[in-house]
């Protein structure tokens, strides 16, 4: 039983399409989808990057997990197969799937050439919006056979992403809005709590280990479970009540 | 083949940890994983107790579901393993699961303790605001695999949750709004139809058997197929003419 | 390994509801679900129709498709279950599954005549609200079992459903909106892109093969993945840009 997970921002309707492409390729393996994320904003390579690397760490050995979140798509930026701690990313080679990849050690890249090796469909076209289904689960499907990245095409130095570095001011910290879940709660790029008490837009945050320390609707900062620092209202929605979105600076003020 | 669903307020992206989870844990078993819902009300425990309520009748025997909608995650509320009718409940003591569970007749509750039973990944800390992940996803695991609830703690008696009664008044009868489905039909807790004819704020309220004997747009009330009575606009939104929400009071007049 | 998909306007809870039936009926058979969409606009059986038409082409022999975007269920429309190319479609006999089981070839069509045959659940009403589960589920599973479509009732002519023909006029081409993706991308009733220049609401739309020969924020219009002329807003939202909605009518204009 193979596992494959789906991370795009598709919304419904063409991540089905990826696992028919898949389900028609395999011959010998069974497979099991988990659908990690499909509503990623939309083309937000940053967030679609945080929401892999929170999930690759909890998936078994030989996962094969197929991302995309792709603006170039259809320009000659390259599709990668990557390998690392065991589990095998496929997708753009626009950073999305380096965070992930580098958490589980040391990795290796593979440039996917076209066409793909047999038994992948050689007589469909591959259509220039759509790699998620003409390149990258075909590729998907030849690495759930058995095949090996490095079949797939060359080794290459893969375009990186990191999620910046908050960074210490005057005032206090500076960061950026990486990922805001159904909750509201906003995932900062800092991976410590900060040292000191703080404020956001005048706001204090009570410092807490979990939501319930706090009173109904009070706003809280918490490491949260990915391993970020994590803005929330207990109950309530920080994204609303701080009207902040994904991609948004923050100043956390030192008080 | 194992078969394991899913409910939770989480939205994506958390929902996929879980099932990675699931996946490293099992040996022997194949999963069938089913998400019944991850768009319930965040923290609307009702709600997903209704949910999950309607689905467990259609389920085979052996089927494991986990439910999270978790107001209290990290407070000293337990978590629950819950047996009956020949499936398997795991989530939090605070109601969730207890509708679904009487449902299918006589149960044994209980108590999820710490740390898990081998092969539960022990290393891992527990998080205080991720039970679903930590707790309540390895504890499904193990049961998949053979283990038994009793296995994991201490038989108790579990908070239990009910719909409320939907009472006779002078007027005609007070309900209560505990779930608003995708087409804005509105659930109530009224488990018989009312006797008599009847109006929700000055509008009459057809009574049908079937939503295609009303006109277009006509409001009706209905016995849902889960059921609840159901008050719905044929091929309209009847949370949207009414302006109701899920746990929103509403008064049927008698006309 | 049978592959059953999918494709309904319900959300979510009611899905699971059908996958449960079908679980619990299926005895020799392991099952893939996949979900092609739950999200069509309600009671929209184009839009349907569409997407269920630009999925099947990727799925494998034997795929069973149960489809439910029904706004006439509990009247006396029949369901269908439908043969061609190999697939199987299960649903309501209003055109819903015709384009996507033409596009395979030619077919062959029968009405599901009611009781089910065993080991469908004989002893479970068949509510008039929810076919879904009460009917095509479990023909579904019986299919997948191998039962024939022919087993389920006489063969018939199905009621038809075409996208309509988008029409050259004195200024250019009428067409209709029939999908708008989560992009915000408008899917037109159009297999060709126009052989001159138009533009839409007085604003020039660049012929491109990728979205990203467009400048950003650049209207454009595309052949889509799907087979379909597309107009899309490179890394923006068409929708939104032109104020458009699925079942909305375009005049393209040649400039």
């Amino acid at each position: 039983m193979k596992v494959i997970t789906l991370l795009t921002d598709f919304g419904s309707f063409y991540p089905a399409q990826m696992k028919g492409v898949i389900l028609s390729l395999l011959r010998a393996e069974d497979v099991t989808f988990v659908d990690i994320a499909h509503d990623i904003p939309p083309q937000d390579v940053r967030a679609g990057a945080f929401a892999l690397l929170s999930a690759v760490r909890y998936f078994p050995p030989g996962t094969i997990h197929i991302a995309v979140v792709d603006p170039e798509v259809g320009t000659d930026r390259s599709g990668l197969a990557v390998e690392s701690g065991g589990q095998i990313f496929v997708g753009p080679d626009n950073g999305l799937l380096m965070p992930a990849a580098r958490s589980l050690g040391n990795l290796r890249a593979y440039r996917i050439s076209l066409p793909l090796p047999a038994p992948a469909p050689q007589s469909l076209p591959v259509s220039s919006t759509f790699h998620g289904r003409d390149v990258f689960a075909p590729a998907a499907a030849l690495l759930a056979e058995g095949r090996s990245p490095a079949d797939l095409g060359p080794r290459v130095e893969p375009e990186e992403l990191n999620f910046g570095e908050a960074r210490r001011t005057e005032r206090g910290i500076e960061a950026v809005v990486i990922y805001v879940d159904r909750f509201g709660n906003l995932i900062l790029n800092l991976s410590e709590l900060p040292a000191f008490p703080v404020s956001l837009k005048g706001i204090n945050l009570r410092r807490v280990r979990t939501y319930a320390e706090a009173s109904r609707i009070e706003p809280l900062i918490t490491q949260g479970s990915h391993g970020f620092a994590e803005i929330a209202v207990n109950q309530g929605n920080a994204a609303e009540v701080f009207c902040l979105k994904a991609g948004d600076r923050v100043e956390l003020e030192e008080i």
